[in-house]
């Protein structure tokens, strides 16, 4: 096969979750579909490649002008703002629909060994827009990690003076969760946090 | 999310051995990094797109000038000729390393229900080829499936009186077979082939 074609194969196979295999079935499959396929997916992906950028705002990875679909929809509430760790987090909990207000996302957790210090997380700046908005409260939904959790401790701290209603997300057991499957950490998290 | 990510995840979502989950995933990735990873990624895809076409020897699909890299190798025998179904079986028994000759794609089967019927699998071209290049041996490497077998069979009839040695790969038992695992067509096929 042409240099091209072994190049294309590499990129692929390297992104995450395909492998040699699953690389080769999906060129195959472009170079089978050229033009109802390869061609459109090539320019979706230009399409974004140049229409991408970070939100001002909010810091959301998104395509818009000013700022991001979520920041410039305007019947989405002001007053809470919800913070995610990442882009990905913001999409699972767009996904539950369960969520009408904005978003802060730090793009990284606290973390001493990659050198992400309390600046990374733009609290300031947060703490501008929440006074701006007259927003009163914030959801901390970091994921229960010993980064996740140190960062969630650190926002609470940085809040505690500055008369907002900060929460975290409720640990416990997840729905279907069956109590003889679950590690004792999260057993005894729910025994302890029962309501 | 803007309307390109949502059209570029539905587009990647449909890929063979993909989902949303997965698009998602690879989506996020490239978006991650954009200039190391989504900018390459780009360009290969561009440059492959630009270059790929049909082998007009042995309708391989490649990037390539004149003819596809494995016509164009000249340390390549020229006296045997592979025939397969598809460019992933090419590049399957490539990875094998033991066929050092020539091949034809047939790019299909045999099939009524596609309406693809001997023509499509420009026997003639492929005899003509032969004779210029004096090629006396035709290997017929397709799948072990009724329309495999149908075309198998076809070939060999059409070669059947053009003086030319045309042999089918061995059925049997695979490497690491367990014979109470196999089922009884292969076992019965290893049986009467037994050598």
């Amino acid at each position: 096969m042409g240099p091209e074609i072994k190049v294309l194969l590499q990129k692929i196979s390297r992104l995450p979750g395909l492998g040699p295999r699953s690389a080769r079935r999906i060129v195959l499959h472009l170079l089978k579909h050229k033009n109802e396929l390869f061609e459109p997916l090539m320019m979706c992906f230009s399409d974004v490649f140049n229409n991408v950028k970070v939100c001002p705002r909010c810091h959301n990875v998104d395509t818009f002008i000013d700022c991001c679909s979520i920041c410039a929809d305007r019947s989405r509430s002001r007053d809470i703002i919800c913070i995610v760790e990442n882009v990905a987090d913001l999409w699972a909990i767009e996904r539950t629909a369960c969520f009408r207000g904005q978003y802060h996302v730090l793009n990284g957790l606290l973390s001493s060994v990659e050198g992400r210090g309390p600046e990374a997380l733009f609290l300031d700046q947060l703490l501008e827009r929440c006074q701006e908005n007259d927003a009163k409260e914030i959801i901390i939904a970091l994921s229960v990690t010993v980064e996740g959790q140190m960062t969630d401790h650190y926002i609470k701290n940085f809040f505690s003076d500055k008369n907002m209603k900060v929460s975290s997300l409720a640990h416990g057991i997840p729905m279907g969760g069956e109590l003889d499957y679950l590690d004792e950490g999260t057993l005894s998290t729910a025994f302890f946090a029962r309501n």
